[in-house]
């Protein structure tokens, strides 16, 4: 099975010189290659897979990059980056200076628009598809391709709502796999599975009632049928709809079968699929487990106590709950706009309600964390998983806002805890009742504490609202940090040939300030370091300026954190150094500072 | 037609004293009083005339306020008001001290959820239903109430969505009036027109393809006929939907026929419907207008030129191109998530896309400004009406955290004109192309140039990116503006006894700032106030901090602003006064500073 056809094509122009015959085999090698490069290397394995023939069938029947190609979400574009001109430069993926792990303007004109968020794509192309008919051009092609997960989001509803009343070239490729990262959810997914099993087929179809030519629907993996309905498609004017079903994983077995765990499986043996365990020994947990693990206990123990995920229940561990506990454990799909005021309503009836979403996507429910929640007072506990740099997924998913955005909403309280038992605590202390909706944020990845799940869990403490802690006294400079960030300045300064000189307090709390140790502070060091895993811009040190301005100190302040432009990928600490918030760059800082 | 019966109805329960029979009357008597207050007092009429009937049926028929009704929006809730124990306060409607136009948590126990953005009542009403349920209250119904408008928001399809897979007593009832504050659009309006047109009415149809029990087009103004369709449904478990028709303004014949003017017409003669004109001599004109008038005139120039609104056509004046140019000018209805994503969409085409939304409603579409379009740095023009204290509407509704929610992304300008020449010249500016998307953000009602039109409209003047400038030079203490608020500044120093000792900038750009006129102002000033129409938290005069701490000045610095408190419904003059950035408050505050 090793043949050369791959290796010969650069880019679609190459591949549309093939024959029709020849493209299962361009197919079986594309597969291999993903999987290939993908077990040693990492990343997202099961959707591209999935999406293979699709891939190879648009490319073949469509003439791109003239005409226009989106990706939805972008974790299935694999096959598009290998056939596009990147298959020798693939094995960068992810890596800090290599391809993005997403489509990407940037990175190739074959990437029309960068995707990362899900449900963009409809209103992408169909952006596209009417500027072009503005300018005339009315036989470019506009191609968005959606998962089943990804078209229950709302946006994707608004994109299809409008295009249905227009007379744009759009052509909506539903590829329903019955999966986003985890199962999909929802009254639409149960229609399309009505819809695979031949139920229902002829009436009440949404889509038909959205206006939109519907066909499907058809095999995915078929070459020759997908490739003969695309050509039928492609001479249709208008808003036009292709479902197609298809299989994650599809061609590797293990993939197939554990569709959840393949999505993004780490190292991997290419031949035999198996998954190549790291030792987990002597680690410390993921936080995402040490909330999946601590909502599940205080559950247990309290019925008012509900958890809600947007389409993240592995991601986030709420899963331990859903599986213990699923009348109270609700993941609602990719809907974080729904998640958020569904959460309200609960909170108005006297439920406790934990909202676990992904720092980054409750930038899709900011309006109404604001005017459903804060703004009534209602107090919902937000748990903001992959809050600060994430790492591999890189620009479209560092959680390095929140803290900006969410301090101007007055009512809300924001907590960044430092370590698995702040987490643990502010959970425990959340439920108890703060009169005030609260926003806890903390990262993607493990804690610092390898022993918590013995020694720790389950042991709650209260923790006072508003309380900072000193957690090293010093003589001349103090370093105020907020989060887990905080472990970096402990390193740095254990690093210190004069560690004496540096004061080290956590303040948890963004907001509210810890006013009355600020004031000692201000008042005891003449230089003020503040650092925060989060955008500078409005941020943590920022309060603290806000504070110092209205109380007139004139200490010199310097505030460190992510600055002012869109962080690309790489690891974790290759952004931390390039923010210069690693513990080597403050241990430099930090020794200049007693100097 | 002078009748009693209102007046003796303090709650629902006494309404449900009443005989089926009654109910044309109190019908009859609630229009009334409606229009005879509205007509003075001012606010929104046609949305509530037209769910008089409903209003009353839901009273009438479940046992509100154990059962839980939830307004979408709210403008249509004056009659629900009026009958909950609010119809002797109801005349202090939108006044600061008095009722809020929108259903209120703290105002009643009849008000379930606060509304006033749109499309939050499933998910509201769908948590209500599922902690019902949790507490074993199976017999509590929660009733959303949603408009043919809002029901086409993304949110509303999360929710419904959701919804269809749960067992929860929900009623979605559906106020079919084709409809918002301007006309409905897109797929969904077109497939709900065909099904009450009788056209498709048994396939395709969307609501039950989502598992929802669905039920009419039913006469929504025919008393019996809704009552004996709640009861119905009343008594059917799980997810149900009701589709009933009504009329917008139904009752007063101008308020019918004119329907977008007559959403909140101003004073009109109870008796005739006439609207009071209001002499517009002499008067600035309004800035949506500026705006309105401005792109459109551009647009006649520049072929690339495109303007979107989500919903907003007559708010924000884009309905003037829409009128000339109605290829390049789209309402894509409440859908601010997609318009925004539409833009950017648009933009990697080469269009000029101005996408003009409310700033309040911006908090919608925060995601798709981040990750659709600064991060991909594509140059989207932001037209942000409505931004800062906007007056009656309240709460929900001020645009005052735009500052601090968009100065956090990176690659984006944002811009704050002081008037209609510099809003004119910004918007003039930024179809020549800034290779980044700017957010202009300008406030509800007028300017303070009433010969704009006639002596600056069209005599375009290409603005510099990033530059302040010397509005007023003194001796002691500098004042920093952005926008508006400037013109506070202005009227204050000239009723100073001393305004020599106050120098006045103008800092239209909130980012990036003009860090030369920054370090002069620094340099000559130890006094330094800054003001700004919005939250003061992470705001314009937080950036000025920013500033400050950067370059290790130790100015005193003041800032002015929207404190961290959600600031209530009441004219824009009373507001600014409660956050001391009135004229008064101005005036006060320079004279100390000048001694």
């Amino acid at each position: 099975m090793k043949s050369n056809l791959l290796s010969n094509i650069y880019n679609p122009a190459d591949l549309r010189t093939l024959s029709e015959a020849q493209l299962p085999e361009i197919a079986q090698e594309l597969r291999q290659f993903i999987i290939d490069v993908v077990s040693v290397k990492e990343g997202h394995l099961g959707a591209s897979l999935g999406v293979i023939e699709l891939t190879i069938a648009l490319h073949y029947v469509f003439n791109t990059p003239e005409d226009l190609l989106v990706w939805d979400v972008g974790h299935q574009a694999y096959g598009h980056k290998i056939l596009t001109e990147r298959r020798e430069i693939f094995h960068t993926n992810r890596q800090i200076g290599g391809i993005s792990g997403f489509p990407k303007r940037s990175e190739s004109i074959y990437d029309t628009f960068g995707v990362g968020h899900s449900s963009t794509s409809i209103s992408a192309a169909l952006g596209m598809a009417i500027a072009s008919n503005l300018k005339g051009d009315f036989n470019k092609q506009h191609i968005a391709v959606i998962g089943d997960a990804s078209i229950a989001s709302g946006m994707a509803f608004e994109g299809l709502n409008h295009a249905g009343v227009t007379d744009a070239n759009l052509l909506v490729i539903l590829n329903d796999n019955a999966i986003g990262i985890d199962p999909s959810v929802g009254a639409l997914k149960k229609y399309l599975t009505a819809v695979k099993e031949g139920k229902n087929p002829k009436k009440n179809n949404m889509i038909k009632s959205l206006n939109f030519d519907y066909s499907g629907p058809i095999d995915g993996h078929d070459l020759p049928t997908l490739i003969k309905e695309l050509n039928r498609l492609k001479n249709i004017k208008g808003p036009k709809f292709l479902h197609i079903v298809t299989t994650k994983g599809k061609g590797l077995q293990q993939a197939e079968e554990n569709q959840v765990k393949y999505h993004a499986p780490g190292k991997f043996d290419a031949s035999t699929g198996e998954i190549i365990l790291k030792s987990e020994e002597n680690l410390p947990p993921k936080f995402q487990d040490v909330f999946g693990l601590t909502i599940l206990d205080l559950a247990k123990k309290n019925e008012k106590i509900v958890g809600i995920t947007p389409a993240m229940p592995s991601g986030s561990s709420l899963k331990f709950m859903m599986d213990e506990i699923p009348e109270r454990a609700f993941d609602v799909g990719i809907a974080e706009q729904h998640a958020v005021t569904l959460a309200a309503g609960m909170a108005t009836q006297g439920m406790i309600v934990y909202c676990n979403i992904y720092s980054t996507f409750l930038q899709r429910a900011y309006d109404q964390v604001i005017h459903d929640v804060a703004l009534q007072n209602l107090p919902v506990i937000f748990c903001l998983d992959r809050a600060g740099l994430v790492g591999e997924d890189g620009a479209t998913h560092h959680g390095i806002f929140d803290i900006a955005y969410l301090r101007t909403i007055p009512n809300l309280i924001i907590y960044a805890p430092i370590d698995e038992i702040a987490l643990q605590n502010i959970l425990f202390t959340a439920q108890l009742g703060l009169n005030h909706p609260i926003a806890i944020r903390y990262p993607r990845g493990r804690g610092v504490l390898p022993n918590w799940e013995v020694e720790n869990f389950g042991q709650y403490e209260k923790i006072n609202i508003g309380q900072a802690s000193t957690l090293k006294s010093g003589t001349k400079t103090a370093v105020l940090s907020t989060g887990t960030i905080g472990n970096n300045v402990i390193f740095a300064i254990e690093e210190l040939s004069n560690p004496e000189t540096i004061a080290h307090y956590d303040f948890p709390f963004i907001k509210p300030l810890d006013i009355k140790l600020l004031h000692d502070i201000f008042s005891s060091f003449e230089r003020i370091i503040t650092i925060e895993d989060g955008a500078i811009s409005g941020g943590f040190g920022t309060a603290i300026l806000e504070f110092s301005a209205a109380n007139n100190y004139k200490n010199n302040i310097e505030i460190l954190g992510i600055p002012d432009v869109f962080i690309e990928h790489g690891t974790v600490s290759q952004l931390q150094q390039l923010c210069k918030i690693d513990v080597k760059s403050l241990v430099n800082l930090f020794s200049n500072a007693t100097k």
